[in-house]
């Protein structure tokens, strides 16, 4: 295990550009993940990381110190004095151990027949992380990125997601009008005005769910592309949903129907 | 429109404290509202603030123009140089207006007979914040937070529920157990092992939903004391949901099921 106390060192100062910079680690091909959980689903799907970096303090915890026992013979780990650990915290409440690996890539074209998550400018890192969650876990595994979506690959979007970026087949930048004009099954825009009911749908055969951004919803152009604009019904005095949990309420409508084989 | 540029203005310091302080907050008997939407959702409910703090570079915004124009006359407002109204930023993207209002009391005392929410350690605030909007938009009126919840009334909070706040009762640090001891409609609390599917449920009558920590889930006691224990069925290959988005699901299977009137 390698030891790093001072801040000069060049290990060090490449570690830190990695983990605050999204153009450095454009460059290298690389994502850093932060905490046990991450790490663990990285190594379930596609094995073990190219390095991996821990606190001082981190080494001491049970589950680190088993996970290290197990995972470090003859691998790059690199511990580094607190201070310095601190200083690459990439989200709020940093774990102790992160690791450095390969940015996997699609290796599934798109597929214009297969179930798919469209996001068309989703913002927030945070929201990003939980409709990736929501869409492995309810089976989806395309999900298309608008050019103005958040980061897939950020820290934060990672935290948030717990792992299921590596459960999908993520398509950042993507065309989505090109997508949607080609698209052979069911495609379902969600926007609040003048539109079908959720549960009015059926949902047993493909679909591809377009969700909005926080502030302005879908846009027009790809709101018009979709075989069909959506609703959630909402009985409250409001009428909004963060576009999070409104995606949530949509995947899961769909996982209802298929599950009981009626709409 | 009093105008403050000075570090050193008792008003200013008065206001950093409230802004940045939850004791001062709680003492003061009071909230800080950031951003347009609050306020607004705000003077819906409650009538005006007691104060309203605008940036100088926000005063020439259109919408804060006009709201200043209608609201300003005979009211507490106070302009500060845009640098002191940085230091009062509360959330990510200060929008350059603030409010200090009243915090609302809950008026109406617990009901063991209407639907509930019942938030047992939800320790994220977005994550709080969402819950407590989607609980307004699906006509949930009734919400009761375990202490070990996020504070209900920070500004974090606040800005994630988008104005939910005033549409809801809220009852902080609530005792669960004793609430669902005796609570006379069907309690279920959302658990991942050994539990009843979402869909096979009948949710036509008065229901409190209980919805765990992020890391712990609902506590063993809690859960316990529930009618049901209930999981979501997810087809994926993780069996893992945001919180958020968990509530999300739940709370407008509820609804779907009361539009339809059918389980």
């Amino acid at each position: 295990m390698k030891h790093i106390v001072s801040r000069d060192n060049a290990h060090f100062r490449d570690l830190k550009k990695l983990c605050h910079s999204s153009r450095e680690r454009r460059k290298a091909g690389r994502i850093v993940l932060d905490g046990m959980h991450l790490i663990e689903s990285y190594v379930n799907a596609f094995g073990h990381p190219e390095e991996v970096v821990v606190s001082e303090v981190a080494v001491l915890r049970d589950e680190i110190a088993r996970f290290l026992e197990e995972y470090a013979p003859g691998r790059r780990v690199t511990a580094l004095a607190d201070a310095l650990f601190a200083e690459l915290a990439t989200v709020d409440t940093p774990s102790g151990i992160m690791a450095i690996a390969m940015r996997p890539r699609s290796v599934h074209g798109l597929n214009r027949e297969a179930d798919a998550v469209l996001l068309d400018g989703v913002q927030d890192p945070g929201n990003l992380g939980s409709i990736l969650r929501t869409a492995a876990a309810a089976g989806f595994r395309q999900v298309l990125l608008s050019p103005e979506c958040a980061q897939a690959w950020s820290p934060k979007t990672l935290r948030a997601a717990m792992g299921a970026h590596f459960l999908l087949d993520i398509h950042e930048s993507s065309d989505l009008p090109a997508f949607l004009a080609a698209y052979r099954g069911q495609s379902l825009a969600t926007v609040l005005e003048a539109s079908e009911a959720l549960h009015s749908l059926d949902l047993g055969s493909s679909v591809a769910w377009v969700f909005g951004s926080e502030g302005q919803g879908v846009s027009g152009e790809v709101a018009e592309l979709a075989t069909r604009r959506v609703h959630i019904p909402m009985p409250g005095k409001t009428e909004s949903l963060n576009v999070a949990a409104a995606a949530a309420v949509c995947l899961f409508e769909t996982v209802r129907q298929r599950l009981s084989g009626t709409s």
